[in-house]
């Protein structure tokens, strides 16, 4: 059945048929030893924790998954870019802002790359950043309390998929147009112009954003680039440190029918940004600051960790061309799709989608050819340096259609062939394969924990699987998709477990557990809550009508609601339900749902406060309830409002039982 | 540590402190064995299946969780009563008309009970039922395309817990009110009167919903009850057949603080409710038609899966005071929680969860005291029958706060203990304990896969806990519930594996793979679409303007859109994307996601037509692209629409670059 699945998968495409890959035998030789061994190295006993955490991106969900490895359990999603029922994000009063845009509200997004921040080169356990393509945005979670913190948007871009990548130090987190749209140079703002004035008028743009040490992140500049598809990124480190790598596409520039009019040029490019020369540069005041208007969204911590917006008007661009010394395009076979930089800073390798190897550029060799101007020529005023100066060497019988690589901190290089599914094993001072084993089906990104970072935990690969079929139970037309763990510590490759992941996982960070684990928040203090509604004891509880603003200050606390009757509410009016969980104990949330409203339930942690905006459209007298079976009396935990007609003259009136 | 935290899950509860329960000792015997043991029995090893799945609630992320047993690994969502983000459920044009509700557009919901279709007393794997709590509803899910399918409001209720449990040829699925509200008896519309005359004015009701051969649902009659609250339900089997039984509890009545004044009653009631006879008091046209209006939604398979929404105007009402033979009253021991027919149906068993025993009553006592009119007296206008006469026996030392219980089909009964954190096995016939163990932390329901029908697979149990606290790496304040997978094929129950769920999950069924299997559509025939905007070929495929309204007829297929490019578009303008996926093989979705668009993308499956509804605000030239990575060239797949200002006269054109 597998067999035939996978012959099944070589469909026809149009442009690869049209290259002719080498015919190649895949052999297999990463079968699962017994099935005993592996049991027992996925298995996590009842009552132990798992050893690393992996972030996989949500894909089209826009969330942020949490999985526990080896046992590849999904512990946890954050939500992020999408309004999630489960938790009333993006439906609360406190959390709609996360999804304001200049799109206006953008209730949905398309999470691609999780990256973790890091220190010296390391990762530490602080943040997640993920990248939005859709509506260009990065989010920035805090892994205190595994929340969305912060969003940004990236003006003068469409399709931010080269991101989020950080620099060695957070300095940065990066981000790229996927898609380029019509921009003048002195205001991108996006214009009305014909599709096939493409070569003429489109253009794409990289942006930098300065992480702050508590987090804040801001653009700090961005650089105009011809008007390509750029695609993927990794920063340098260690002796490539100051460095970024963005793979493009396109650069044919065809606008119509990409999957063969994009596919022309034997290569593209990778586009090599020293961005420590564009800050300095920017912090010169060169460029020139142009419109391009942005949203900011943050957790206002200070202010009862309601989220804020703040509205941003422009940003400083840098011409690559006018500023010497910021971007060099390193040729590079083709429509490469990944490009990732080894442990040591001095390889980087591509994978180079349609290409029938994998070519390693060298740092060393690439900072030579600058210095002795060893261009092959320029495109559209940008360096391009020799293919043959820069060159580390080309790994042979990659696989069908090479698309990502990462490191065990070994000596050895793991690269997804999506067509042929498998995973190759290389070494990178011999770019010779050592080994390889079949997946199931079509791999897009992997991940080794640390395994972009300078130091990879070289235990576990995770082979991110976009095709799934038959691997589970069947679950209709639409499944979930699927991934695999395999065991890298010895010599040969062993899977050990396919286990499915919700959303479109597209690349996942893994991280030892300790360096999260530290950091927990498991409630919030009472005595803490600063939110401007919050009733912080059941005295503190009432209810307040302010013209047809009603503002309920209310209390939880096993098993009841302060107040649970309310009276005196009427049609046409705004009610808030401010509510504040008293409890001071990890995990005793209590929800809050209200008959008629329109918008999602609140699940409130200890010691914090939501509201929940409702308007009544009818009389009657309609319950509340908490959501979260809390206690052995959670169903006594009820309320009730009575809702009278629009001109009635009810005062409010409301009472706790008590 | 487990010892410490389970210490201090005793909290304080009034209530429960006041009974002064029995102290007792939890012997926990039911440690894992060997470690190796228990990895190999949980373990599925890649390529290979899981023997049951698993439908489990979500509770209040408003979906269904599907996950594979013995591997505990979550395998699909399905999207019920909440917007899914991920697959645009909620947010289409196609799925908008499912959350429609007599409140307006409700984007969430709470979801409890799912309850596989029976026929003859065992589970058949046609659907799935499952309620919705806030926004009384129910909803029937097709196992064939793991949708949902239909969704009907249930009118003149408020809080649909006790619900949706079927009957045993799923001749009707049931439902009752947990909050009663005021209703006067020949027009139960909610009204306006002050909650301190509850005892006076606030009514239950119990509804029974007939399905019909397609899964047709109706509402056929109502059955009005006293002011309690109603809690859960389950319907007889075999000699019981034609009965279901539920739980109420708050038979004092009280309005305000229910953890204390709910809980005075040493016993409240299971209703017995005589529902053949009460059908066919309804088919003679006894009771009243009185308001009652309510939607009903549907996926209208004969208009290209377009959900569509009914809207009834009235029901039919029985008064049980008038009606004899339709309910009697059960008395049982304390606050019932769960109540539960053996595979026998000679024994209901009742989770009293303030009581110290289990009460068992059997059914052939039950209709002897009716016989006999052995009653104690009557509640309402309905009788209630003597504790001692319909007595089985009493399960002593049942643990703290016994809820839920199923049923292993070889004479065994399992219990959950909330506040004592435990599962109790018990020999039916003799109301005796024979094993307990310890689960972490504070058991809800548990499910053993057909435990509720006439014929369960006693080989595993799966204890749905409501508190997690440590048991997987921490996540914040929030994190996932956990579910415990127990080995009860032996005398003594083994802990296999801890495994995170989704949601708040309430109960859970499973089904032995095999049942469902066979079912599986694996893509929609291209042929058999009938969606009115299909375009079913690339020729088909055109932009039509019609006024301010353009309609888009749209294809995919590996790797570009048709069209893929357009322009002609004007600010104010509403765009209809009609996308149809012309893929005709299994897992090749196509995903559509418009820069600007204020909902979410579109997830098509292979056959299937979707839309998208875009309303452009600034003039300029926007991407779209396919968001489900659906081959080596997916990152090609995309398109630009040039929009220009209102007042432009640029005519419609498009092209797809062949």
């Amino acid at each position: 059945m597998n067999k035939l699945l996978k012959k099944s998968l070589l469909w026809p495409l149009t442009a690869v048929a049209a290259i002719g890959f080498l015919s190649m035998g895949c052999s297999s030789n990463g079968e699962f030893g017994s099935s005993s061994d592996a049991a027992e190295k996925v298995y996590v006993a009842p009552g132990e924790h798992d050893e690393f955490y992996g972030f996989f991106s949500g894909g089209y969900n826009g969330q942020l998954g949490v999985y526990g490895l080896p046992s590849g359990r999904h512990i946890f999603t954050i939500p992020v870019f999408s309004q999630a029922a489960v938790n009333g994000y993006g439906y609360s009063e406190e959390t709609k802002a996360m999804l304001q845009t200049t799109d206006g509200f953008v209730p949905w997004g398309d999470a691609h790359h999780p990256e973790l921040s890091q220190t010296d080169g390391e990762t530490d356990g602080r943040w997640v950043f993920i990248n939005e393509n859709n509506t260009p945005r990065i989010a920035r979670i805090g892994l205190d309390e595994f929340k969305t913190q912060e969003i940004i948007e990236i003006p003068n871009s469409a399709g931010n998929h080269a991101s989020s990548f950080v620099t060695p130090n957070t300095e940065y987190v990066s981000a790229a147009t996927r898609f380029s749209i019509p921009m003048k140079e002195d205001n991108l703002e996006n214009m009305d112009v014909s599709i096939d004035s493409y070569k003429e008028n489109f253009k794409g743009t990289i942006s930098f954003i300065k992480v702050s040490d508590e987090g804040k992140m801001n653009i700090d500049f961005q650089i105009m680039m011809p008007g390509f598809n750029y695609d993927l990124s990794h920063a340098g480190k260690g002796p490539s440190d100051g460095w970024s790598f963005f793979t493009s596409y396109n650069s044919e520039e065809a606008h119509t029918m990409l999957e063969i009019n994009a596919s022309r040029n034997d290569k593209d490019y990778i586009a090599a940004i020293n961005w420590k020369k564009a800050a300095e540069y920017a912090k010169e005041g060169k460029g020139k600051m142009i419109p391009g208007k942005h949203y900011r969204n943050y957790i206002d911590h200070e202010e009862g960790g309601i989220a804020k917006s703040e509205v941003i008007e422009e940003v400083r661009v840098l011409d690559p061309r006018k500023l010497e010394g910021i971007v060099y395009f390193l040729p590079t076979p083709k429509s490469p799709h990944g490009v990732d930089v080894d442990p040591t800073g001095q390889y980087i390798a591509a994978g180079g989608k349609l290409s029938t190897v994998i070519p390693v550029h060298s740092f060393e060799k690439m900072m030579t050819a600058i210095e002795n101007k060893d261009f092959e020529g320029e495109d559209q005023g940008i360096p391009v340096l020799n293919y043959d100066s820069i060159l580390h060497g080309e790994v042979e019988n990659p696989g069908l259609g090479p698309l990502h690589t990462e490191f065990d901190g070994k000596g050895y290089a793991y690269t997804t062939a999506f067509i042929s599914s498998e995973i190759v094993k290389w070494d990178i001072e011999k770019t010779e394969v050592v080994d390889r084993i079949d997946v199931y089906y079509s791999p897009g990104h992997l991940m080794i924990p640390g395994g972009d970072s300078r130091n990879p935990d070289g235990k576990y690969l995770v082979a991110l699987n976009k095709i799934t079929k038959d691997r589970y139970l069947p679950t209709g037309p639409e499944m979930f998709h699927s991934a695999q763990l395999i065991d890298i510590s010895g010599d040969k490759m062993q899977l050990l477990l396919d286990f499915p992941t919700e959303g479109e996982p597209h690349y996942a960070q893994g991280i030892t557990a300790d360096k999260v684990k530290k950091r927990q928040k498991r409630f919030y203090e009472i005595d803490e809550n600063n939110h401007p509604r919050a009733a912080k004891s059941e005295k503190a509880t009432r209810v307040e009508r302010d013209g047809n603003e009603v503002h309920v200050y209310m209390t939880t606390i096993r098993s009841h609601f302060a107040p649970d009757n309310i009276e005196g509410i009427k049609v046409g009016d705004e009610v808030y339900f401010h509510v504040t969980n008293l409890e001071q104990d990890w995990d005793v949330p209590h929800g809050f749902a209200m008959k008629g409203a329109n918008n999602a339930e609140l699940l409130i942690m200890p010691g914090e406060t939501l509201t929940l905006k409702w308007e009544p459209k009818k009389e009657g007298v309609f319950p509340f309830y908490c959501t979260d079976f809390c206690s052995a009396l959670h169903q006594e935990m009820q309320g009730y409002v009575r809702v009278s007609p629009e001109n009635s003259d009810t005062p409010i009136s409301y009472s706790t039982g008590q």
